[in-house]
């Protein structure tokens, strides 16, 4: 996708990161990739935005090569973050951060990451505070927070599944009108 | 200022953070800001865009708290980030060192960042490649990289003074219409 030249003659690094993500919605599409969000509607009932809004977003970072699509159950499609849009984390990481030490609701943050292997909690660096070693992406876990309200009866799926720890980018959840899949989580 | 619902459930951290940051140009001028960039004009000039935009955005950041004002010469003001837009330097980092990975000219970054004590560069993380410390955002110095075009005559003066090193945060330029501070960078 040739990128607009919106900024005059700043060509610089962060406002073509801008370009891509800056849009409100499109960095909460992509934090719930990570949390293994992969299909549209699941997205949609998450993020409550309108779905023409949704369509666009999902076109335009497939378009970018932030997310691809895979093959899903019959003709449907999911989304994957692509090695690129991995590389997004520590823009979320710090702007999830941000978002906690300055708009948290008083109890702490609502999600928690954690190293898989020892549980610990990661520092703000993203090295994790038990074994002291920088984590990758797919050795993270998101976990419930102090900050995070108790689950209600009408939570989405998506919201209800991240109320137990989750590995990143492990698909989050698994249709219930089809087949579990033998790499789903819940197998 | 209240910030609108406009995530619907979502009053997550992150969205949170995207209502104050997410807009394009915003986040465009903290980064000029941590380069020490603190006058109407000076921003103007160095991010071409519309002045009725720039006095909304900095309006908003004002009112936001991560940008404070301080008086300067006459009856003008300045624009300073306060600890809260500090804190937003990690993001700020992501969101370019991401840029520069996939979107840069090939050449490597426009800008490098530096501990300014020991001059080595910074890794992803924030510690310094030399003496392996966390660097506070003031001992950074912003220098010019491998993918930096060569000065031209018509740069405007922000341009033009991040051709040579310079410290986070500490003003950029002072006016070649008053006198020099004695607090100035080329003092």
């Amino acid at each position: 996708m040739p990128l607009p030249r919106d900024y005059g003659g700043q060509t610089c690094a962060l406002s073509r990161s801008m370009e891509v993500v800056g849009e409100r919605w499109t960095l909460l599409i992509v934090r719930d990739a990570f949390f293994g969000v992969r299909r549209f509607g699941e997205f949609a009932a998450h993020l409550r935005l309108p779905r023409a809004v949704l369509a666009d977003r999902l076109a335009m970072l497939t378009e970018s090569g932030v997310l691809t699509r895979l093959p899903d159950t019959g003709r449907r499609e999911v989304y994957a973050l692509t090695a690129k849009g991995v590389a997004l984390w520590p823009a979320v990481r710090a702007l999830t951060s941000w978002g906690d030490a300055f708009y948290g609701a008083g109890g702490g943050p609502r999600r928690v990451f954690r190293h898989a292997d020892d549980e610990a909690p990661l520092a703000e660096d993203g090295r994790c505070t038990g074994c002291g070693a920088p984590v990758p992406v797919g050795d993270i876990l998101v976990a419930p927070g102090p900050g995070l309200a108790p689950a209600a009866e009408d939570d989405d799926p998506v919201t209800a599944a991240l109320a137990r720890p989750h590995r990143l980018l492990r698909p989050l959840l698994v249709p219930s009108t089809t087949h579990r899949s033998p790499r789903g989580p819940h197998s």
